[in-house]
């Protein structure tokens, strides 16, 4: 397998590059990008000095054509149209931006501010949500990665909506994240001496995951319904904390709740149901694909209380992207991304 | 003005030695103690040395009984019967545990799971949530001091209640804090390796701060309410994020939200509603008495945010334990509690 | 007292502000830019809001003739001409950069790679190091605050060198910053997934702070010495530790050097003599103008080596500043200063 | 090969299963305790639940003289009685603690302050830092693994010492820690409030791995030579910085420092040469087993600067003793440890 990423500066791309370098069929891979053509890719990230030093290539795309699997790591906004004339070579593209992920493209328009791609190929998109379209992931050539909150929050409400065990309009999602989230560019929030030692709130009721997790929950538990959703940065590099709060239906009970989540993550490697809240934590999972899950219901409201983590640049970007290629290719699932967590 | 403090040795105490070193009425600030006796203080706080270096004392009434006010900052089931000989003598007493929060001694008691104070000193104690409570201050000899999360709680949602602005039953409040919440105490939770680039959740539904806040909503607004409340653990030393979502009431516009929260703090001096997101975070409060609230309605869902920020140390306890003997004496509200926040 | 400062953006300057606050002299506080000019400066530092709200100001040289006293922070580089017609004014001039420091114009064109000021006016300035230079500042309306480095590297070896009691050539110090040394502009290095879980070493055997503290050795000591000094960049917003290896000259003993210490320091309330390694390190200073000094003998080497600790933006800048103020004007050395540190 | 872990519940331990998880040779790994037998390792470590759920077994010779490898990742004073009846057995065993690390038993019972192990046990083990002892592990059965302050301390200065390049009596090494070097016991200086936002200094001139970095440039370069070692604890979870300071011989240039770096680092696939100071950093080589390396040399003093950075638990503990184990079984010396560092 010869890999392209395109976009690969940013947190994403590293990270597609360091999970790469373990998966037993990858056998090259090449960045690409749209400035700094030419620069060492080790210069911008030191840690692989020695280990993958090629140069920043230019955007080509009789190039890019020739390889397997094209991964695009840019922003929103820029994969929309740099991803047109790719759309009928012979290539695998898998794109970790929010624009193919919004099928009404008006949503797009509206929540990024932005020009929205082109419907066919928005259509033609697969929202790869693995542990839920898997068998569409499968008959793909073309992926829609999904966002780093929504994955959290999909995976961790759509047993629910699909068991028919909660209320619609009750859902609200409180989530943090850690600052690689903002990736790295030099912004005053991402400063060390404001990040530090604080903790705040960003994007109230503005976020453009809301459209992406209402229709993932359309998508994959077929309800419609309209969330609260908010999210907070958190003083650390890595991990999303999802914490969402749902009122049950009368007459669900905790065996429901259960069992809705064994039965629908019994063949996801990557989904852990955490028993005890102790045993729960961002730092359980940090490095890997993992995402963890744990619930409790309370009995004084009704109310159910989900927490998942994960690793925003894995489980919520460049771990989710691969196992959408090994799904696609037919691979192990877990290749590359077999590891235990550094937990500290 | 002679001061003593029981328990002296956890963040509470320690806090409250920095706080009164700058106010002007203080004169004498003693330590007392049920171990150490005798040990240095400044040994356990170095950053005292040349500054507090006096030694902890043992615990004696007859000495106690000769100070103008006593801070009690012991653990909960300690001074529920370590205050009883002195509920009749001539001194202010002032607990920062949660021992004479519950006036129904049954919540007490199912909540922390430890034996009671007696009913006719509960019934005595003011419940010292200095914005609401200051004309019961005023005539009290005995502040029971608010815990952390129902200070942050409480102060960004009684002025919603009180206008009757938003619909019971549909309370959720996610709190976060900093890793002092939980004390001086070795524990492994506490442990940088495992605090450090870690958010996580803990006590869920089972928080012994529910039935305060609770209580508080129908001490202050005259609301009975059930509401959901969670805790989140964040990698920084201080400060409290709490994040409350809830339903308005139909009619319930901006501008009387707004008006409400105005209307309850005109008179507050540490009380500021900030009115960008970007301003707000736990980093702008630091080391200071001030709460921050910030809030945003979503039209789509009818649901109203609120944020509120506080450092957990000073006005989640000794800093709120100081405005209310200031406010117990007739002084300055601010005096010893006039500080630029250490932002950075 | 009616106070002015220029370059009041950065961390110096509000951390002047900050301190001022408390300051039992000063009735005004006014701030001075050179862009920006307007805006209030709580938008800034929104940790002020509802404290400090005040507008920057033009820079206007008949206005700011009228303050008591002005002090600068802004980068080296601006105050070597922005004070030339402050010069002969009834105004006290507290410059906090680098730009007055060196008395060698060579050398501060060298290692600053900058224009220096007029020899006139270096020569005019005292160096406040207040310990070390209390009479000169008395008398003094023009006072060229010392670096952060400088401070703790020089507070820990003057009374060694001045006592005879260490060899010239062998003194190698080793610093370790928090992040706010680098200041709040927008670099890579202070970005937070980059400064967070990393320390790093820069600007080895080139930094500025060089010759400022072999010209402190000769200025206070009377020691003509080359040093090797290194600084690095530590995961923490505040805090300098200094570590400084030296050795010692045939004869000296630890009574020799205690007595060094004690009587260097018998007058200076802000340095301590910490007399174990476990209740020394930067937290024990936080947000304060203390210096704690440690030091232990290798008698296998018969090397010295002394550790200092500093708040960088308080004794390392502001508080320096604000001390030298006091002294100038035969205020309480401590006033605005007398604060107990932000342990946790 | 089939793996067993003494002492598997510290840092250390859970260090080897992460690495080994990655290993092609590695068949099964199985955890031993004294204490807590029966429980879940996952238990302990829920960042492994799913991945590594194994029990932990008792202590029990005959069984442990069936695995391939023995890793013990004790504490000091536990290996040197503990491996006595493995010693004649058909079994590698990798000691990761320091109890048969110093060929003198003198000094081990000086610097430890313990029983030393027999002395010919001592002679027997291989003191493994691979770079340097590469021959003489490949013929071994019994690894003493290296200090983690020694191995970044060695890599950066045994090149020197051997080709003869710097002066004895003036090698000072300052080295600096993240938290995970003091384990996961509760220790207050392991507390989040005492070691967040703070840099402190312990065990000065006192420091165990003294006596071993002596010895190993005895051991490798052939030079006997008095170092003074001081360590540094930063708010950090993993990484060791070493700063060694070290003046040179007369003659010695720029060219001739880089070639013994080259030289004796040209086969060593974990030791990486960085050119540029900015490029340098302990998060640079997080979660690996690579030990970075660059040097100032300055003109004006005639000192050097060598910088090392590793990762404490990996190339400090438990990746060197599996590259010590994939020397001595003649596997691939990256095998388990050829991973991308987790840079941010």
């Amino acid at each position: 397998m010869k890999i392209a990423i395109i976009g690969a500066t940013g947190f994403g791309g590293a990270e597609l590059i360091r999970l790469l370098h373990g998966h037993s069929k990858v056998e090259a891979i090449d960045v690409f990008t749209s400035s700094e053509v030419g620069e060492q890719y080790s210069n911008k990230y030191p840690s692989m000095i020695q280990i993958y030093d090629q140069p920043l290539l230019e955007i080509n795309y009789s190039k890019l054509a020739q390889y397997d699997v094209i991964f695009a790591s840019t922003p929103a906004g820029v994969t929309s149209t740099l991803f047109e004339p790719l759309m009928n070579k012979d290539v695998v593209l898998i794109d970790l931006s929010g624009d193919f992920r919004l099928k009404n493209l008006e949503d797009y328009e509206n929540w990024y501010g932005k020009k929205s791609a082109k419907q066919q190929y928005v259509d033609k998109a697969v929202y790869g949500l693995t542990e839920w379209a898997k068998e569409n992931v499968k008959g793909s050539t073309f992926i829609s990665n999904p966002g780093c909150y929504p994955t959290a929050a999909l995976l961790s409400t759509i047993p629910l909506y699909k068991e028919d065990l909660v209320i619609p309009g009750t859902c609200i999602i409180d989530a943090k994240s850690g600052v690689t989230g903002s990736g790295n560019s030099l912004v005053k929030s991402s400063h060390f001496c404001e990040a530090n030692e604080n903790i705040s709130i960003y994007k109230m009721n503005k976020h453009q995951h809301i459209p992406e997790i209402e229709q993932g929950l359309k998508m994959f538990a077929g309800t419609e319904d309209t969330i609260t959703f908010s999210t907070h940065l958190v003083p650390m590099m890595r991990g999303i904390l999802s914490t969402t709060y749902i009122n049950v239906k009368e007459g669900t009970t905790e065996d429901m709740i259960q069992r809705a989540f064994e039965e629908a993550y019994k063949d996801a490697p990557f989904v852990r149901l955490i028993e005890e809240a102790g045993m729960f934590g961002t730092n359980r999972v940090r490095g890997t694909n993992y995402c963890d899950i744990h619930w409790d219901l309370d009995e004084r409201t009704n109310r159910l209380t989900v927490v998942a983590a994960i690793d925003n640049l894995v489980k919520g970007a460049a771990g989710q992207a691969i196992q959408n290629m090994n799904v696609l290719f037919g691979y192990d699932e877990m290749d590359g991304l077999d590891q235990i967590p550094l937990y500290m």
